[in-house]
């Protein structure tokens, strides 16, 4: 299991106070509150290192959600309870060909990527060039850019390229504004997925939706719970996010 | 959008109170109470087919959420909004390597096959003979059995045969028995998972993993609702599930 | 703790699959699927009686979710976890002055009624009928009508009579049509509260809230879970209720 | 609806950023960072005052889960979700005598006070001296005492006094060694009720309870979600209370 240079990997304090996904690279200083860590040759997942202060840290292979919780951002993340329903209910798997509409910080394209593979193709569209810049970044630093097309485009303006997907998810601000667009690029029978904080973006979704030939439209809200179970007792977390987003999913006719 | 001969349809009436994965062969008839149907050559996603009373049928392609709820089952199964947070959690990815133990229906391994595609490969485990077979002929009839390792085998008894994998998980009633032979063919630095109904089982399991080596051990559980989103009113629907199981997850150190 | 003639218990088999709220007459028989049971003079609280099967039978003091969820119902009746909760926002103690609209079976004048006492007094409406009488038939059986005042009235059409009260609750399917006649008859400073299946019920309600003079406002939704704490083993109960009623509360300005 | 000297009022400043009980006296001064503000003469329920900064402030009758939320409090108190609801389980009503154990700062207290009158009777014991003198001017300050007996008393060590109620109530972080003690002073097939965080600690007071003679022994969580409902966009608010206690409620047989 040795770590191979520019592999990402999940830099763990034994206290679970400092978590942070880095880049190894042998003598590499990491810096902690904790003190600093300088990364070994031949580092292996699953090692324990001490920092100057005599801390331990963990050498973790980061998951999935790991990489999209801690992807560097400037906007909101699909959570993880969130991403991998949606992964299901839009059949992504390996060799899928997807297509992605708000690109954002890339936390969801990096799931995706992850999934479909070399066989399969992620095409992401993002209006802003602050987020295509930085999401470009991030998947690159993942070393998970190649089945990614990034197209800095609004779609809403200027509609979709010629293109044919297995599924397609839209998280952008109004998602009902590009749902027209969509039985271009979407195969029929397959899903169309999208998400929204609030209820009447979900309601004028819909709506679009069911004009633009999809069926079978089914809306979820998903939420997650961390249990402490410890010697001195065992209970849900008390304080956490309560509320994230609306999924909405629905399939094309032809 | 040409449907192969032998591929899983999702058959749905309109009203959405048949709806059934089938596979399809052209001149198939299908019996439902609201009528027969019977496919025709050539047929394609998203069409829509009139049964012999006049309902309107769809065919559509199955997502991996339908996939799993309706493969022939014996067994509880996994449900998809345990199923998707359990695969970024483990990284389950285009080409990883996994080992699930109890195979029951092949619920979940219809999930994790379709993940890790051609390069990636599931070693599963199951002791009892009727469940070895009936998940065998499920993932047969998905095509899904190529990348898949099925073992008839009691590891609780036996242990794990030689093998190195990315991801663990266990679903049996009994995990905290089987984390002892983990060490042996999880890569270090990796994840293991289970799920377990009750809370007891889940404090078993935690005390058994810290017991082999593994750390940063997190319990979650996810609760789903529908939202029912009409013209009549949205809110979520009165009745449904309330829990299904308690996900464990901890990182192995060297 | 002898238990009077007319006095309602709970009738509770130890297995739980009988459970009726009853009036106490000494030699009453009561019939159930597990056998006859007669019932003694000088019955009290907490005693064990047998069936003519041998059944085990509990006579218990009926909670006052018991008697709110064991009324005799045709319509939809407020859960006490709703209950419960509307009872503190809208300040509803001894003594309290309270006008409902919307008697329905009763169930939740129940509630009001055992809390205000006999210093206090409730105001209800109702412009069914059948609603309405058995609304007063359920309060008289259960002993409950003296601080009562059952009024047969269309709120909507004919406005409130001439009364002053410390809280007002609506339980109607249309509230915001009779919001604009509760400053007539509630002090200011005090609490309305209202509660609907449907946010956009909920949406309609707060726009006629603001419109009329109310601040304050605060919307809530509650989920009740019931644990299953056994010795082989603790989980919430896997199937129930997922979703009952918005609640919406707002406080009067002069 | 004049307010009388020394009454409580609920002052919120329109942005609801200021919010406190207050006791009322003609031209006391309130200060807040939104600016002083001079309580008038004859001051009403519902008016609106200035400060001296130009800002709005309302005054408004507390609610029950105001006077609970907003005492002074040294240690965790009860939410008015499980507040509520604890009240319908144990039958409290007006006229009841009511038994507590773990007084705390008073915020339950405050509410089973308000509601059994000056008819009923509320018997607290706390072992703790600054909690009995902290409760004690929580509830006097309320105007609530008179139907209170205030007890310093270690009920662990010595039991409950000859008094028999209606309800009993225990909130000490180990409930399971009062139990005993309980069917002393409890009038048979009435509840007792307690509530802790852990899960753990209910499985004991559960153990205890079926020890003592106690049947119908029941189990929940409740969950509260704020609703958003605003003119741009309605979800539950997304950060918040997601644990707080498990509830344990049973009948005592004779």
């Amino acid at each position: 299991m040795k770590i191979r240079k520019g592999e990402n990997i999940l830099f763990l304090s034994e206290d679970k106070k400092f978590e942070k996904i880095i880049k190894y690279e042998p003598s590499k200083e990491v810096h902690t509150h904790l003190g600093k860590v300088v990364l070994p040759e031949n580092l292996k997942y699953g090692e324990k290192l001490s920092s100057s202060k005599g801390k331990i840290f963990y050498v973790l292979k980061p998951s999935l959600s790991d990489m999209m919780m801690k992807i560097k951002r400037k906007t909101t993340i699909i959570y993880p309870k969130d991403a991998g329903f949606i992964i299901l209910e839009l059949g992504i798997k390996n060799g899928s060909k997807v297509c992605e509409v708000g690109t954002g910080s890339g936390a969801f394209l990096t799931l995706i990527s992850s999934i479909v593979g070399s066989k399969g193709k992620v095409y992401t569209f993002e209006r802003r060039k602050d987020f295509y810049e930085l999401s470009k970044n991030n998947l690159f630093n993942y070393g998970l850019s190649k089945n990614i097309e990034f197209n800095l485009r609004d779609v809403e303006k200027e509609g979709f390229p010629k293109i044919k997907v297995d599924a397609v998810f839209i998280d952008v601000p109004e998602p009902w504004k590009l749902i027209k667009f969509v039985p271009e690029i979407l195969k029929p029978g397959h899903t169309l997925g999208s998400l929204s904080p609030n209820i009447e973006q979900i309601q004028k979704t819909k709506e679009e939706m069911e004009k633009n030939g999809f069926v079978r439209i089914r809306v979820y809200e998903i939420l997650l719970r961390e249990i402490m179970v410890r010697k001195i007792g065992t209970r849900p977390r008390e304080f956490g996010i309560v509320h994230t987003a609306y999924l909405i999913f629905g399939n094309l006719l032809k």
